[in-house]
């Protein structure tokens, strides 16, 4: 069983095999939100706060954060904003960045021990990415495509990731800090999307052991009621093993998926967040199930 | 890749690991429903008729057609049910009896290829069932207990299976006729239902090349918000491998999810049926998505 332990200042996450699922949060992220951008930019972080202090209150176990804002200085962006999030909720985070500095920035002011969010299979990254894991003994993300970009092959994938375990151990990182990403593809690009990556998250833990994550929306790309899917692709990628998600904990679908999901799994004992979750008035899924139950006065 | 082909007079459904996941409609049964039985022992078939047409309309691919009332003569009411729903839709059926005279007078009316639920590794069930099986050439549903009751194993409960399929092949049964159920607990009275009813599922896939199908509300039994718990329990068991699933089209967190699952498998080509189903403003999910959209006016 492979646990990985991942903490802030006073409180700690374990995605493991044997363990509730990991929702990472993955709200705080400017890519793509022309409003938080700006704000970033302009070191208002008024919209981070309500974010992270929703996602918390949603139910996320770590939040992810990233600062990636084209022209802005994103290293010393990331540092506030990691510290700015640290001050307001004991979460773990994912300290996001595709610029190797800015991860280093936000590492070097984090309190606790991160997820550093990600390396790849690239050479450039494995040798610039893994010492600074290594030395900040933090544990990593890594996502499965290298020079040759992402293999349309799943088991080519599961080389990368083989790759990346072996160097990370050469750096003295041990498997058990190690996250697999099987990269998930739009759905409506590519229909074999989802039986790739069921069956890559299924190598991954029956093969190498690995705890694996993913950003679980991209499976839904372009359609239509994007949750309805996203919510069913989390139920199975969980069947198939994977033990995180970067992913909204605001969205009722997915929350709701990943709490049943517990349940069946084992991984809520005697359902008690289950029950108590529809205890609370105000928890998702509670009016629905009101609805259901006058229903249900018509016996079925 | 096994095929199960079932049948009405003009209309064929198949059941098989690269098709679509299969609904075979649970509502008409009197089992718990006391207005129902009322009506069904007097003759007035109405509600039989309503749930019928609701069952086709909301998506079911089979409609399932149990006719259990105490004291009444079951044989006769089961086979007047079979004809009454086979003049109004050309859905196959499965017709359900723990009664071997009433399955066998619900084929003697049955106009197609029906499927036959069920029979147990009980000795007695295998040898009166079977050979009506056979001479009607139904395909029938195969529940994984024995005159020992229903084991806590899944791997004995595997082992029944086996005995099934075998008895089948000694009465001319091919194994792509016998669907079987791996019987699932209520995750509240048995912590390890859901992983035992994955294990389950697929073995019986991977190692005996069969169709399975199974009701899939019995795990929420007792939970509050149970098509939450029922729609993540689907797409976590397609996951797992089964093909069909004896439940509720009716319930939109159900339908959704078996949709979702369509698309996940790559079963729902270029997610056409998806697509479609979100164009018609009647569709479950619909009104959700819209207010999705109105959320995402704010990028994400």
């Amino acid at each position: 069983m492979t646990d990985t332990v991942v903490s802030s200042a006073s409180r700690e996450t374990v995605i493991g095999f044997e363990r509730p699922f990991v929702i990472i949060g993955e709200r705080i992220n400017p890519t793509g939100r022309k409003v938080l951008a700006e704000e970033m930019k302009l070191g208002d972080f008024s919209r981070v706060e309500a974010d992270a202090l929703a996602q918390a209150e949603a139910g996320a176990h770590m939040l992810d954060v990233n600062a990636g804002i084209p022209l802005a200085d994103e290293p010393a962006l990331l540092a506030k904003v990691v510290r700015q999030v640290q001050s307001l909720t004991d979460l773990p985070l994912s300290i996001d960045s595709s610029i190797v500095g800015a991860l280093e920035a936000g590492l070097a002011v984090y309190q606790g021990k991160a997820l550093v969010n990600s390396v790849t299979g690239e050479e450039d990254r494995l040798e610039r990415v893994l010492p600074l894991v290594a030395k900040h003994g933090a544990a990593v993300v890594a996502i499965t495509n290298d020079e040759t970009g992402i293999s349309q092959d799943p088991d080519v994938r599961f080389e990368v990731a083989v790759k990346i375990l072996n160097r990370a151990a050469d750096h003295g990182i041990p498997k058990s800090d190690v996250v697999i990403d099987p990269l998930v593809m739009p759905i409506g690009a590519m229909g074999t999307a989802g039986q790739q990556a069921f069956h890559l998250v299924r190598r991954l833990r029956s093969e190498l052991g690995v705890n694996t994550t993913c950003g679980a929306s991209n499976v839904s790309f372009g359609l239509p009621n994007r949750n309805g899917i996203n919510g069913a692709f989390l139920a199975m990628m969980i069947a198939s093993g994977l033990t995180s998600a970067i992913t909204n904990p605001l969205h009722t679908e997915i929350k709701q998926a990943v709490m049943a999901c517990d349940v069946l799994t084992g991984q809520d004992r005697n359902s008690a967040r289950w029950i108590a979750a529809h205890r609370d008035p105000s928890t998702p899924g509670r009016n629905r199930r009101r609805r259901k139950r006058s229903n249900e006065a018509r016996p079925e």
